[in-house]
């Protein structure tokens, strides 16, 4: 999936929302356990209640992994009901991870030729070498961590060098050296406000996938304001506002008008800025 | 697994060898290829081989994940094999986790209750309430990357800050707020020499997980030189100059005779350090 065809579904669905699949068995419907495949059944319904909405769905290893054997069939048969569904949609496996060459090289495969998802998140402490063997497949992207949601944000990634460039900067700025805006992304939480201004400095044109709208307090309209670029470069993502808003039999068309209207919300935004 | 036991380990098999279970189909003897599980059916042999020559064995996440549902059975086969048969080495997920708290707990979930293992090495990138959610087990240990064995360590790792602090030194200092030896250890490059000297006056009591010695480069001597400390403090790991020695029918026991050569070469240096 290109970057192009990414902009052309923001502008036709009037929406930049990503819905995040963090499928908990403690947390979805009760109903639901008696299922064969209880997490493919949540999923699954998620999926068809809030396509009309939403351009991404990003399945969060942890919540499959967490599930042995089982998990990861839910996760492959989640990727292949989307891939054969509903084909303009984007999956990214959000699995942060990063390695030494050999080791990258594998979780690329895992991820891009065994799973067939378009993009997946990769954490940048090792460096170059760790990261660039994502980079080989046309159509896929890596989704690098640059400054993230949490308050654990604070403890590295803010500290500054001699010239006062921040590690999240540097991560921002060497990272391009390696691939352009066509091949990578950069993952900004929402959380992080003024930020997003210095990040758009650093990367004008790279599109940033936004996590922390929600539960983790992150405001749309500030993203917006100062993360937005022409070509909207922003993909928001929301998981558990969307996921577990509704426990009954009705969920899914719960979840359903909660996409809604957080793409209700997006499309004000889109408006505002001439996209 | 506590620190004591892990040591009494090393005295009884004057050892402080893992074997890094990085089993790739690509690599393994053909004549495997034909068993049901040919991933399982190779690490059963390996495990057999080198048991005696060894303390941990540290299957490489990658390489079961890119064989999708059957990579994950074949791992939690080998896991329960260790744990039946080798309830006395510790096992280590090479996972390199680590995101919102949320996310490290199911994390946490799959390793140390899912999967029963001792250890889980994670990333610092996020920070604080990323690492904390490993930490909850007793008994069991996160392996933090402070200086890593790749080239691609002196992109961010080596940032010094205002201070003159590097990125590693600060992973080193501030974690240590999180936990101390008894429960954290860190990953040190066994290509990184002298440095070893810097991170043990940083952090003289923790065990260190030193990949990077055979296919990377690093020399086991220097480790000695710089990191043991009177505890020994090491455990070195070799994945690929043991599992894949030799490829014929008879690989199991090559695979057992380089164990047991990097034992010996171990028992050396222990004598040299009076452990």
């Amino acid at each position: 999936m290109n970057k192009e065809q990414i902009i052309d579904q923001i502008r036709c669905k009037r929406s930049f929302l990503c819905v995040g699949l963090d499928t908990d068995l403690k947390k979805i419907p009760t109903h639901l356990l008696d299922e064969e495949d209880p997490i493919f059944a949540f999923n699954k319904a998620i999926i068809d209640a809030t396509a009309p909405y939403c351009i991404a769905y990003k399945p969060n290893l942890a919540f499959y992994e967490c599930q042995g054997v089982e998990g990861w069939n839910a996760l492959e048969k989640t990727v292949n009901y989307l891939r054969k569904n509903y084909p303009e949609q984007m999956i990214i496996a959000d699995a942060k991870r990063g390695d030494i060459g050999n080791t990258s090289q594998m979780y690329a495969r895992t991820f891009f030729e065994q799973m067939d998802v378009d993009a997946v998140t990769v954490a940048p402490y090792m460096g170059e070498d760790s990261v660039t063997p994502f980079l080989g497949y046309e159509g896929k992207w890596v989704i690098l961590l640059a400054l993230t949601s949490n308050k654990g944000s604070m403890d590295f990634q803010m500290t500054e060098d001699k010239e006062g460039e921040k590690l999240f900067q540097k991560v921002l700025c060497r990272s391009q050296e390696w691939a352009d805006a066509n091949q990578m992304m950069y993952v900004v939480g929402a959380t992080q406000g003024q930020a997003f201004e210095e990040i758009r400095r650093l990367a004008p044109n790279h599109f940033l996938l936004v996590p922390g709208i929600g539960a983790q307090g992150g405001s749309l309209e500030d993203v917006c304001k100062y993360g937005m670029n022409k070509e909207c470069g922003l993909i928001v993502n929301n998981s558990r506002a969307i996921l577990y808003a509704d426990k009954s039999e009705n969920f899914a068309v719960v979840a359903g008008q909660k996409a809604r209207e957080m793409q209700q919300m997006m499309e004000i935004e889109l408006e505002r800025y001439g996209i």
